[in-house]
């Protein structure tokens, strides 16, 4: 399977600087989003990455998302720089086979229901008999112990436990319409950055020269947490106050100007004015100068105070104009705004070109797919795109032979079998 | 400054076990919100955080949000378990210091404007002059380099860059009202994310033994990139098949029903019924079976298709129920539901109780503080709030005399010239 990187000229050495983690083996005992999200990244950055899926159709993931020629687009990228091997976990020699893998592994990322790992004979004590050093990393919806850990992992109502659904909508009254979910699985994906980010730390606690312990850890990673982790001071204000957080619709509560406002042609465009001097630069540029003189808009608070009528002044000068024209206008005035970009936009912006966060690589399956680049970026050791999502199995025979030692004759006695 | 975790009697060993990350020490020249996100996520799992602010006010994120006592909530656990100090780095003598205190740090997290660090002779160079194998993360708006490193990182603006502010909107014809912000500071926090998780993969490329290669990397992460590095498929399919994502409002693409419904009392509740034996329980429960053999409704497909329709009837239901007896009801029948959180909700949870999320933090200003608990937790060794956040220069005394060695009249005298 070869993989070129066309067209991030800007990143020299991108194929060839392996990345800070490479030496490093990572299993994946996982599905869906989350820790397939967690080793992408650690893959990105060079470790190889063992994917364990179950034969035949493979993590359901796989299904996922638009199709192009028969296959998911977003497994090209959600798989690459993964070797993908098969296993009946059901089977004891495939669990055999799976602890001997933990053998060899720095780490191991899973995202099973809680428990469901030691009905499997695949416990944390098992594992640890195999590898007594090894980290383990455990995502699921609600975290490994309490009343609600059997609870099923829904991204959507993670999401809503987390505090996040609350915040994404309108302020009461406003409109009938439910809250927004966010648009994509940021439960998952920020669940499975920690679990990138806690892998490292307890790595680093494990072998670093001098400062190691040689010790395991097991990392126990819930999305509701990593959501709730992200709500700034929602929850000292709420203790100390009393004070519950309430949605700001496309504004900020705190500051204004700062808003999604709607131009001529019906593209939203951010503008964020939120401070003397820049709203006085978009007053001028409306050619409004007296609004930055206007006592109901002087000061941050005034403007938060009366940020619906500012609103409208704003839209109504917005809607004067075509998207191209007030980003030009408003980046020459020095005020921030830009429209809201689609994917089109991301894949067309410079500033992601520039940075190699939009390439082409040569997907074995698919031709050529654009992928996003790799972050966070080593600029002096980038790691690659070594390979896009390979195909249910594809590196049994590697993997099976090379690692575990099995000869040909066995490997197809374990297809055979079933075991993969 | 003493600190005491009252209510989290679920994590024994919590003030005990120091965390994988104790021994490390990370100075942060950070300010706003991303570089302080990723060091306090550093500090809880038991870094060394020495941040560094400018005399008098400190850090502007100390006034953000709602204030107690004169005081930032935010703050409390924003700042917590760093040793906070002041430079005036545009002093030759706080130059100094500053390169005399990354001289012993592991790392260094900073979010100053792409340039300005160098302008204060704090280059890389200069840096990796006084600790030639330093990790230095740098968090920006847009990155170090291309054409638009030096546009103003405002989170709204970088949201709507990376693709996420249009997909967090109703879609097209519903509303006149403008795409939400997620509510939170959903960029910056994710960028402080990938910066801990970066820094974590350097250290261990550096430190671990027989593998580590002594050497310092720069991590430059972008708020752009890391927002646009959680859009799952939507640019493969994008350069596949030309479709571009668009916003789905409170429901999910490619499933159903899958959405946030009101309750008779007003409150917003999320049902995840997208399979069919899911949705066959949810008719069932709903009293309306005949829902299930419909075959606008059969199939998840079909129900995509018709979502609409269906929505409505499930509106119509959940219209005649109290959130909690809805609650009730669909946990009995087994359907994936929760009421959409507050903040409120989040603090009476009994998982979030029960697992140490939710805890009672003595803050040496505020008093008894609410804080949110560690992610990702590290069962066997799960660091400490040690500490909540601490007033500006709290730790100056401590960090000049015990790290730079300074004598209690050369600081007096720093005080005195406005080094700090």
């Amino acid at each position: 399977m070869t993989t070129t990187t066309i067209d991030s000229p800007t990143r020299p050495g991108d194929t060839a600087a392996a990345g800070p983690l490479s030496g490093l083996r990572v299993l994946e005992l996982g599905h869906f989003v989350a820790a397939p999200f967690c080793t992408r990244l650690l893959g990105d950055l060079g470790a190889d990455v063992i994917k364990v899926e179950p034969p035949g159709a493979g993590d359901p993931v796989r299904q996922w998302g638009a199709r192009h020629q028969g296959h998911s687009a977003w497994w090209s990228v959600h798989g690459r720089n993964k070797r993908c091997i098969t296993l009946d976990l059901k089977k004891p020699r495939a669990k055999e086979l799976a602890l001997r893998l933990a053998a060899q592994s720095d780490a191991l990322v899973e995202n099973f229901r809680p428990g469901q790992l030691d009905k499997l004979g695949l416990s944390e004590a098992a594992l640890r008999e195999a590898r007594p050093d090894l980290v383990i990393a455990r995502v699921s919806g609600y975290g490994q112990d309490g009343p609600q850990r059997d609870r099923a992992a829904f991204g959507v109502i993670g999401e809503a436990v987390g505090g996040l659904r609350h915040l994404t909508n309108h302020p009461p009254g406003n409109t009938d319409l439910p809250p927004v979910r966010v648009g994509i699985s940021i439960g998952d994906s920020v669940a499975g950055l920690y679990a990138a980010f806690g892998v490292m730390a307890a790595l680093w606690r494990r072998d670093a020269a001098g400062r190691g312990d040689q010790r395991g850890r097991t990392l126990d990673v819930a999305l509701t947490e990593s959501i709730f982790s992200l709500l700034e001071g929602a929850l000292p204000e709420y203790g100390a106050l009393g004070t519950v957080r309430q949605p700001a619709g496309g504004a900020i509560a705190t500051a204004a100007p700062s808003n999604a406002y709607r131009s001529r042609d019906g593209v939203w465009v951010l503008i964020a004015a939120n401070s003397d001097p820049l709203f006085r630069r978009l007053a001028d540029l409306m050619g409004r100068p007296e609004l930055a003189g206007d006592p109901r808009y002087q000061g941050n608070q005034a403007r938060v105070a009366n940020r619906d009528t500012l609103d409208a002044h704003i839209n109504a000068w917005t809607a004067q104009h075509e998207a191209a024209e007030l980003e030009r206008m408003l980046e020459a005035a020095d005020v921030p705004a830009t429209r809201a970009y689609t994917v089109a936009d991301c894949a067309a912006d410079a500033q992601f070109r520039h940075r190699g966060m939009v390439r082409e690589v040569e997907d074995a399956q698919l031709g050529r797919m654009l992928h996003p680049g790799i972050v966070p970026q080593v600029p002096d050791d980038p790691g690659a795109i070594r390979w896009a999502g390979p195909s249910v199995g594809a590196h049994n025979e590697e993997v099976f032979s090379g690692l575990l030692n099995l000869s040909a004759d066995e490997i197809t006695a374990l297809r055979q079998e079933g075991v993969c």
